[in-house]
């Protein structure tokens, strides 16, 4: 294990796209993804590893030891939000790539095939920030999504999926790996690992989330010429509306519930002009789903009491929701075995983010692995890990992909592992 | 007086950048714009005017009858804001267009040469929805404006003035007229004159105004991985600001102060993404300079505990203060004679809105007068006024502009009328 060239093709990752403050900035099919994937595949060749790119620009370098067989996957996501840290998806990818050259190291010294194969993959767009929603890539992969709609999807300049992919050369046309299996290790992006002092998180479910796309149609009018009582303001609702979807949270345990609005988008946007359109993105996550759908009921309320208030049409629509996902309980106690004979503290924890793992998890056995998060930042300049946690974390991807490779989680011990996984009761979030 | 002919052509512009609901859209140095200005131009060189266009995009179209003798201007713009009615601005340039030609006639019948010249005046982007500020064109002819800093100004797609106008071939390079006197009439945008039933309004004084640029910098993080007690949230304080600058107006007397916010943008606007910087235009004004500046303090004092609250850094900037404007009261006599004369009733009241007259008056003695518009609604699609109040606005600027040529303003009854204008001790808005 070469924990010193992990290191540097970390770092030098996270020179491509890089910001001022110590951040990147490479959204989905820009130029700045174009060097990363660049500088991917070129690895990928260097290293020995058959290159691949799919429909919808997904990456794998592929490394065969038995024909046929099927590939156990390893990654991440190289793209990322605006202005955002480091080490969100990146991390994943260069893990993986150091984990998969390790094992093909072993493998190559024993000379023994082990069951399945291997491949690195960096999933395209996990982040979704350009092309909405997020998890393309993986969810196109694992047909959650149709992979000629997600294409057809536009950015706000009205470019395509298919025209951006096209246009940076990684539009491809290669057959997909057969997956067997597949494992991610990412940064917590919260702060309970750094709290308790545990070097491993091990993810046992994500949350339960959806959002609301709100537009707020009010009247466009004169701001200078226009008496207050005669107008019909979109923005001064879609305040109240950014207030309620945030105050809605104090109704439950603290941190229960968590919601945002991030994305707000005002017509026509004119100083002296009141706005006629506002439209809105709400975001409720929670551990347990009862908790989204009565929050969800008390803003359908209060936006409907609101209109009326405002003489104004407010129309809401629930869109990207996502159940609870168990990852399978055989993984986790794989993973946790592996931790203790490498000497590693673990906990189980739920996330509330969105990963690529969990499109995979619904089509095979899927493990998901945090290191810590420094502050629990995330999606901005400021996001750390340190270099110390980083290498646990690669030392324990690899010896988990060592034994899926081997078969260990898709025999024998994963009868509790159904697929696709249904939702189960709801619990509340460990993570809480 | 051909009624009918002004009321075609008025109609005709309507339909240059027109909307699907009887709106215009033709922001300044667009391709609606050009067309526009393409029509007035061959208007101008078919009715045996000579055609001018200065360093700034405004046209004029002259007719000399003293060699050598200044000029009385009449206009107003024929620019919009997006998605906008079809009088506001458009009105006053059909209605001069006409008037000039009917006193054209007049004084070709009776062979006698008035004091001063005439010239139909179209200014450059009153509106300054897409380059701000407004009053742009009328602003650099009186000299309140460096043209060169106002050329440089660019728009959101960092296209300049300077590049607009010479891509739509409107940079021009004659020589301005010099100005005897001003006249513009333009739909009232308030609902006192429908009100009151009242044909004319004669604008006594311009409203105080004033901007606040307002910049929100909080942290961007993950919606979906950051707890709600670990926030910056740009956005939630902005909505409160939008909302304290809506709720100020109700300390002082119903209508005394308007304000609003038209513009508000959010980054990095990703629907997972907490918002790191919201920034806002907030405008203030009323008929007494006092109001605003009391409510401006009042919101400097409450934006400052606001971001002491949210532990969030809000930067508040002055910009864009327009000091109350007097219109001469030799002007106002002659109007309200004038409207006598032709059995129209009249009332005084003041200008919420800017409008071109404003800076014309801090150069030469300027009148400005108001038609009815239903519901007092403007800046949008329904903006509507009729055409028999059209045509009764068309025999006043006639008839005044008539006066003004023959020197009426600017001789004998102007002592009162001071250049520049100062400002004078506040007074109530009239118009409330």
């Amino acid at each position: 294990m070469n924990d010193h060239s992990f290191l540097q093709d970390f770092h030098h990752v996270a020179t491509i796209g890089a910001t001022s403050n110590n951040g990147v900035d490479r959204q989905a099919a820009t130029a700045n993804d174009a060097a990363t994937r660049t500088w991917f595949a070129q690895w990928i060749q260097d290293t020995g590893f058959e290159l691949r790119v799919d429909g919808i620009g997904n990456m794998f370098g592929l490394v065969e030891w038995t024909p046929g067989a099927p590939y156990v996957l390893i990654g991440s996501h190289l793209d990322s939000q605006p202005l955002a840290g480091r080490f969100d998806g990146a991390y994943g990818v260069v893990a993986a790539m150091h984990a998969a050259q390790e094992i093909s190291r072993r493998i190559k010294s024993t000379g023994q095939a082990p069951k399945f194969n291997l491949a690195v993959v960096n999933w395209f767009n996990e982040e979704g920030s350009r092309f909405a929603p997020s998890l393309m890539g993986s969810s196109v992969f694992a047909g959650l999504f149709d992979q000629d709609e997600t294409l057809a999807i536009v950015d706000p300049d009205n470019i395509s999926v298919r025209q951006a992919l096209s246009e940076i050369g990684f539009l491809g046309t290669d057959p997909r790996p057969v997956p067997a299996a597949y494992a991610e290790i990412h940064i917590e992006q919260g702060r309970i690992l750094e709290r308790e002092g545990i070097d491993i998180g091990l993810v046992e479910h994500s949350w339960y989330t959806q959002k609301l796309d709100i537009e707020v149609l009010g009247e466009q009018s004169h701001t200078g010429a226009t008496a207050m009582a005669d107008r019909h303001d979109a923005l001064i609702a879609a305040s109240k509306i950014v207030l309620m979807v945030h105050d809605v949270t104090k109704d439950y345990e603290e941190e229960a519930l968590v919601s945002s609005i991030g994305r707000l988008s005002v017509e026509p946007n004119s100083p002296i002009v009141v706005a006629r359109r506002v439209h809105l993105v709400a975001d409720l996550r929670s551990g347990d789903p009862a908790i989204v759908r009565s929050a969800r009921e008390k803003l359908l309320r209060d936006i409907e009491a609101l209109a009326r208030e405002h003489d104004i049409e407010i129309r809401v629509n629930d869109f990207d929701v996502r159940q609870i996902r168990y990852y399978p309980e055989s993984g986790l106690e794989l993973t946790a075995k592996t931790a203790g004979n490498l000497g590693l503290s673990t906990r189980r924890l739920a996330t509330m983010a969105g990963h690529d793992s969990v499109a995979m998890n619904s089509i095979v056995p899927t493990v998901m692995l945090f290191i810590p998060s420094v502050d629990g930042v995330s999606h901005c300049e400021r996001e750390f890990t340190t270099d110390a946690d980083m290498v646990k974390g690669l030392h324990m991807l690899t010896e988990v992909a060592q034994q899926l490779v081997h078969g260990k989680l898709t025999e024998g011990n994963d009868k509790d592992a159904s697929f696709p996984s249904p939702e189960r009761a709801a619990v509340g979030p460990s993570a809480s």
